[in-house]
């Protein structure tokens, strides 16, 4: 691959290589191969492909991924006790855009997939209500529904990274690969809750799935009536099994396992429930060594994915950086990214529209030299927050805390343009 | 399920029984079972359902539909002897949302799928350019991209309804299901264009896919200059078989297949080519008798799918409808929906934020009394352009012309609340 000059379309915008985003713009990449005269006079007498020569393959009703790409799979568990117990991740450095393919939305059970008769399942809204009610899935179908494109993500999720070492062959994916983006389709709870007609007294909901771990968790009041669906449709069609199907509540924002799936009952309460599921586990410990309880909004968080390990620099020349930000707090105001391990910043173009508490693509060109450097980026949401870094980070909380985990993210590359994480903040 | 009157909360805002928004929140539906004092008092002790007490089922690289869903797949042709020739059409009244999972994106083949090796395939720039290139997978990814939602509809989608007749079977799948809405990321045209550096004598491109039927077709420079893509992803991840693996030209808001599959060469020419696939098809014959070439922008469109034919209403009673708009100039500015035929019409909501020349989702409440009716949908777009009646769309063309047709499409309810497709307008 040629590794042309600079052109004056190469305006720096920081260190490390970043540059103005009309980089993009014409003749900076030259990743192409040239033709030779004599193609360029007749590449069509190069001859045709075989497939020009043949008739292809007929029509089904329901497709696949292309066999080039079956490799582009979830990091799943090894083989275990308890087979349905743990994660699968979702391989964030092999996709692009925004958009989560349903089949590679990450997984996390806590007692495996329940196989749910859509025939019988009810959802039940109970405690302190007027009017106790069950909902199957035909009547819930016929009310009033809202898409949206709504992050999910374990409040697990790079929660490696708060230990002092990363694996050299880590991931964009083993890392932070319990997160994903989806279309959901559902029924705005508060539609529900005010058919049911909630007590003045209530504060809170507990929220109960059908599998085998009887998912529980506490869900304030507030946040019911304001954007959670019961979500019977991913990404246009109904959702999959191993994310809730039939039906999953979804608290845009708020901690994945909040997201109840299989969801069964819904208990109106005055107080917050304190399960198994928010005590044991998705509580915060503290720096003074306490609890903080129902930690439910995430923060807003950023990751490189190209380049990252695994995907090597083929050399010196001008890339594309691009990546995804998230906050459960709305929307991403701006991405920064750096290429010189911190020392200075620059904003990244944004793909949009971009949608509330949903992944965002940013985008931003770099000519490499072929030296060393660490790449960062860090976003910035609708409130003004901004991801820490991860001292910052760690200063919070007791020793071993690791849920919620949003520091800057940092991956170091080597001179021969490999990446691999690294602590650099 | 309980009829109940109609509340405060019912502000009719057209005849037939819309409704305003508001009547979304609350009370209004009343689809829920009601629980017995009994079962309210412990709607618990009804057992817990099977599915909690025994393990479920362990993680997998890639998931599939529920089986519960499998009937969701795309309409496929009877079996003929030509059988990669044809269409296969997305079932859009079984969707929701906007985006088509990738397995169901319509398929319009003129000799079939080819099976394409990506490691041999290549793209090439010749014609009018200073540098002839060639373009593999792995140099195109290496250039920037964007991403965005676009619909895709064949310019044959629809043509059924120039005829007089419509079966009493058919459904907004089988009349409308040539279009379907994904988000496609790929490299900007523009940048691989000025790289080859294009002769100021240029106008047009032929574009040509490696297929069997050499699908080829003339695209304006200024479109491939504008927001043409070489789309390398579909919905997140590498673009399927049937939608051009491992490229596609797509050529936003444009007729479908001009946005060429299996992208093998790009010419840059000073004239259109008039290919067999843009003279023999997919031109306009018009009623004076002239043909219109290159009516490559699709027109302003809308459909509703909630109800549609096959979906039968369950008796009077508050209903949500909705369904899909687009338009290939831009983003859908309003939507209005007439339940008395077209006499009155009032404006639905849209799902945001909404992307150009990409299915927005429109929804409205509706109080349906029981008696016969008939639901009509218009859209509008960004430029003021407003979907024709069929007798208006019909009178600028010859007799049996059934390219680009957008016309308002009509679905007449009977008192069973039986649904059936119908010329209305």
């Amino acid at each position: 691959m040629p590794n042309r000059r600079p052109s004056d379309l190469e305006t720096p915008v920081a260190g490390g290589g970043l540059l103005h985003r009309r980089a993009l713009l014409g003749g900076t990449i030259a990743a192409a191969g040239a033709l030779s005269a004599a193609q360029a006079q007749d590449p069509i007498g190069l001859g045709s492909p075989l497939t020009m020569t043949r008739p292809g393959a007929g029509f089904s009703g329901y497709g696949a991924p292309a066999e080039w790409a079956q490799g582009i799979r979830r990091l799943t568990p090894p083989a275990s006790a308890r087979p349905g117990t743990g994660s699968s991740r979702t391989p964030l450095e092999a996709l692009e855009g925004v958009i989560t393919p349903s089949g590679l939305h990450f997984e996390r059970h806590h007692n495996g997939v329940p196989a749910i008769d859509a025939a019988k399942h009810e959802l039940l809204i109970h405690g302190l209500v007027k009017r106790p009610l069950s909902f199957d899935l035909d009547s819930l179908r016929r009310y009033p529904m809202v898409s949206a494109m709504r992050f999910i993500e374990c409040a697990g999720n790079s929660g490696g990274l708060t230990g002092e070492t990363i694996a050299p062959t880590a991931t964009a994916a083993s890392l932070h690969g319990l997160v994903s983006n989806s279309e959901w389709t559902g029924v705005p709870l508060s539609i529900l809750l005010e058919e049911a007609g909630v007590d003045p007294s209530a504060r809170w909901l507990l929220a109960e799935g059908a599998d085998a771990a009887g998912m529980s968790r506490s869900v304030p009041l507030w946040k019911a009536m304001d954007d959670a669906v019961v979500a019977l449709f991913q990404n246009g069609e109904p959702i999959r099994p191993e994310q809730g199907f039939p039906m999953r509540l979804l608290l845009p924002g708020f901690q994945g396992n909040a997201n109840v799936k299989w969801l069964r009952r819904l208990k109106v309460t005055r107080e917050a429930t304190y399960t198994r599921d928010e005590t044991s586990r998705y509580s915060l410990l503290m720096a003074d060594g306490t609890t903080r309880v129902f930690p439910l909004e995430l923060g807003v968080k950023s990751l490189i994915l190209k380049p990252s390990p695994g995907l090597t620099l083929r050399g010196p020349g001008v890339y594309e950086i691009s990546g995804i930000a998230w906050s459960g707090a709305g929307r991403i105001r701006a991405v920064e990214v750096s290429a010189d391990g911190g020392r200075s910043w620059a904003k990244a173009a944004l793909d949009g529209p971009a949608a509330a508490k949903a992944l965002t693509r940013f985008r931003m060109p770099w000519r490499w030299d072929g030296s060393p450097l660490t790449l960062l980026s860090r976003a910035i949401d609708e409130t003004g927050a901004r991801q820490p870094t991860r001292t910052a980070w760690k200063a919070q909380f007791a020793p071993g805390q690791s849920y919620n985990y949003n520091a800057i993210n940092a991956w170091a590359v080597d001179q021969a343009g490999l990446l691999r994480g690294v602590h650099a903040t």
